[in-house]
């Protein structure tokens, strides 16, 4: 493939280039050269589109997604299905072709990285900040969405990242099944209507 | 520092220093000449000793820890403690200065890389399918196991590599209290003695 045009759908095609190659090597693994030649285009445009690595990396996180709003607002509604409700939000951004290049680059860039990680962690306390918000209760309504996000995490990561059996084989519905309850212990366990939650 | 004398101490140094660069580069990040240089010996010594960046990876994962037989151990015993056992267990790997650094290896390695999660892949599996032979009860004994580990991967990831606040700062006990019953769940709910687990 030779260079291409300059334009919009330059810069996207480059976006999308970038998301497989951070996706498959890491943040630190990724080159620009490799990202160019997987865009088909000089590594000098990327350096005029983007200024760096790093802003690119930026970039590729934050084009179609807006998943933290998307999980914030499934924490809004009755108390009991929470846990379900955030469970299938956040697997379902893995399983969705559309959205899962996204996420995997998210957690492998961000856990393989500081500097990503730097990028990225704003995002995840902003988010975090906001769950007293919602109908998450109790006064560490923050702590409790933070160890049920951890939770998910790790079961996404080893689902799709690590690819460990049985993780990587259970159907999608009984992964929901067997993982939100957990999730829903963490967003709501001893904390009756009006009631603080002990903590040791 | 110049060329050391070869030897089982200059083995052992050699891992040593490999363990903190990977730690800190992850495992593409991660040179053969980074690590000579923070072992102050000569890159083809390395050579010499492992053959490879990919065994030299392998033995920092051996060496000290044999953290599947402390973690299949814990899940004998009694089925009350069976969660507050495994958490306690796999997160003072985390906190204990000794293992810290090969836990957040594995981890980090492991997830932004490919080639070095084959290299972890066979451990997982091999520790997953022992859950059977414990207490862990249930025909899917595997399968539970498997997502409590996912859980405790994603708490200890937060925590000691993202570093996201509110995990960041919680106390030990406290971060195991607010940990437990949730991998309790995945260990044990609906089995009672002698019961098959539902799945949908």
């Amino acid at each position: 493939m030779g260079r291409r045009p300059g334009g919009l759908s330059t810069r996207k095609e480059i976006v999308d280039a970038a998301r497989g190659i951070f996706a498959s090597s890491g943040y630190r693994g990724a080159t620009v050269r490799a990202i160019a030649d997987a865009a088909g285009v000089d590594p000098a445009l990327i350096h005029h589109y983007f200024g760096s690595k790093e802003k690119l990396f930026a970039a590729t996180l934050e084009f179609p997604v807006h998943a933290p709003d998307r999980l914030l607002a499934v924490l809004s509604g009755p108390r009991e299905g929470l846990g379900e409700r955030l469970t299938r939000a956040y697997l379902e951004l893995w399983e969705d072709p559309a959205t899962h290049g996204q996420m995997v680059i998210a957690v492998r860039a961000s856990l393989s990285s500081d500097e990503a990680m730097a990028r990225v962690r704003p995002t995840i306390v902003d988010m975090l900040s906001r769950a007293p918000a919602s109908d998450v209760p109790g006064p560490d309504a923050q702590t409790r969405f933070a160890l049920a996000m951890a939770h998910l995490v790790g079961v996404a990561a080893v689902r799709h990242i690590s690819k460990v059996p049985p993780l990587r084989d259970l159907g999608f519905e009984e992964l929901i099944a067997r993982t939100a309850p957990a999730v829903q212990l963490h967003l709501t366990e001893g904390c009756e209507p009006g009631e603080r939650r002990r903590t040791s």
